[in-house]
């Protein structure tokens, strides 16, 4: 049996203040702090590109897990959708900054806030089919790569962080089933183009205020559990108003379903794992639901269960 | 059991020769037709973007499989480092376009010449995790996008087209196990920077004349299989010259190793799937070993048998 056996997460120190450019992009401090709910937001160092941000977790989850043998790992696959490079992929250029052994296989996806699920279900089959014993699922999507700083929809809200998951034997947590979805036709809503990213909030809003819930009920049924069973909801942080409503509309205890990202932002597929790091070592949390939605537009939801 | 069921292709009718360019590059015909092997190559209708391609191969592949149920499709993956877009991913572009229901998965995986490998390893244990029965594997990297036609080293030999594998029950072709590798120090070799495609060829040669039959002889010791029960051999066709190296290092016969591009041209993750179609019906071809290599650098091998 695989499944997740440790996490480590980077939050670049740089920060833009929302509160700061309120009156720049003609907002108050009621949307900053009840809508948006998010007051600053983090910005990597420009010298640390996507591949680097990968490095530096790697480093944290080194020193975590130590002794760990960098020739045991299998697979790293990197979770991005800003890489270093159209090509190479970003997970190459990982192996070759950590020298791990040429046997390990390497690849990215491309998916933004529906990531980290979708990186999980991708990772842990092939690694089954394989019968790989140590992969790693990185997440590192630095949107202020494409962030226009006068775009008020864009630039208040993301975050740049990143994340390394180990997924191996004796495992914290396993997955069970999984749940995907797709609306390509709302794809131009959330679009980098021409190196700038362009957000229509108002449509993505609408679609996960609908999707989300019921993906996360379809998820639950599959697995044979019901709403009151589950410990924790690690929603997307898409923003404050979006977690509050799916909260609603599910009936949800909110301190069920935490909002954690005041202080640095949406980080696209690192928010999911960002909130799961700290709850590893909780050994009230037994299950947990997650769900990833966002640019595609895609959703994917999960469960996790402590064995 | 799910494995490979149909393949389509589209190589664009647009061409460029390379004889009626070769005092511009300062090559001879000797060069052409014994190095390169390709004559021409092909150019895709700028009016065609990478999801455009994609769409290309579902039409052919619904008139070929008729009467084939869209709504039966539970996941679509595009390989491809040159997306429409950084971000939706292409295959999300895709959905939309072909209006796939919205329970269907969508990812894109980013990989070069070993992308169909991966591809296919990656869809059929990311479907069989979910008991999904029908899936498209999309190839489309169209490095037209990004070539420089005043680059000899690039210009000469890269092509455009797409594919597209159904994979899902009752297969002609089931997987056997697979291969990968990495050698991540080398990835400056085959690079986009800046929009425009750099290849070191001698590195990129010495490479895969070194690590491709090692890597045959690899995946068939994995499946128990010894060279000679291999009715063909699928190699990604990135030139005849390195074609006609790893065909003498193996000492295998050459017309078990086609080399079939000379009026196309290398075609990055689609040159497998160009091959693959042909012998679909061919009942004498029962195991076929293949191997893709190159920007990474990467690597990937697989046994297919029929069943």
């Amino acid at each position: 049996m695989i499944g997740i056996c440790s996490i480590e997460t980077f939050i670049p120190k740089g920060r833009l203040s929302n509160f700061e450019r309120k009156d720049r992009f003609d907002v108050n401090d009621d949307f900053i702090i009840n809508k948006l709910g998010i007051y600053r937001v983090s910005r990597k160092d420009p010298e640390d590109d996507t591949s680097g941000l990968c490095c530096r977790v790697y480093d944290r989850l080194m020193q975590q897990t130590a002794p760990f043998d960098p020739q045991t790992i299998d697979v790293i696959a990197v979770c991005t959708q800003n890489p270093d490079y159209s090509l190479p992929h970003t997970a190459a250029i990982v192996h070759g900054k950590l020298g791990l052994p040429e046997t390990c296989a390497t690849f990215d996806i491309s998916l933004g806030c529906s990531g980290y699920v979708y990186g999980l279900a991708i990772l842990e089959s092939f690694m089954k089919a394989s019968n790989f014993k140590n992969g790693l699922l990185f997440t590192a999507d630095p949107y202020s790569k494409i962030i226009d700083p006068e775009d008020k929809s864009t630039s208040l809200l993301f975050g740049d962080a990143a994340s390394v998951t180990l997924v191996g034997e004796n495992p914290i947590f396993k997955s069970g089933k999984f749940s995907f979805g797709t609306r390509g036709g709302g794809y131009p809503f959330l679009i980098n183009r021409h190196g700038k990213l362009h957000m229509n909030g108002r449509e993505i809003f609408n679609f996960s205020a609908r999707k989300v819930p019921e993906d996360i009920e379809k998820v639950l049924a599959l697995n044979r559990l019901s709403l009151d069973q589950i410990d924790l909801f690690l929603l997307h942080q898409g923003s404050k108003y979006i977690i509050d409503f799916i909260v609603k509309r599910l009936g949800i205890p909110p301190e069920k379903a935490p909002f954690v990202v005041k202080d640095f932002g949406n980080t696209v597929s690192s928010s999911i794992p960002i909130m799961l790091k700290d709850v590893l070592s909780d050994a009230h949390i037994k299950r947990i639901a997650m769900s990833g939605f966002g640019v595609g537009l895609s959703w994917a939801s999960g469960v996790l269960v402590r064995p």
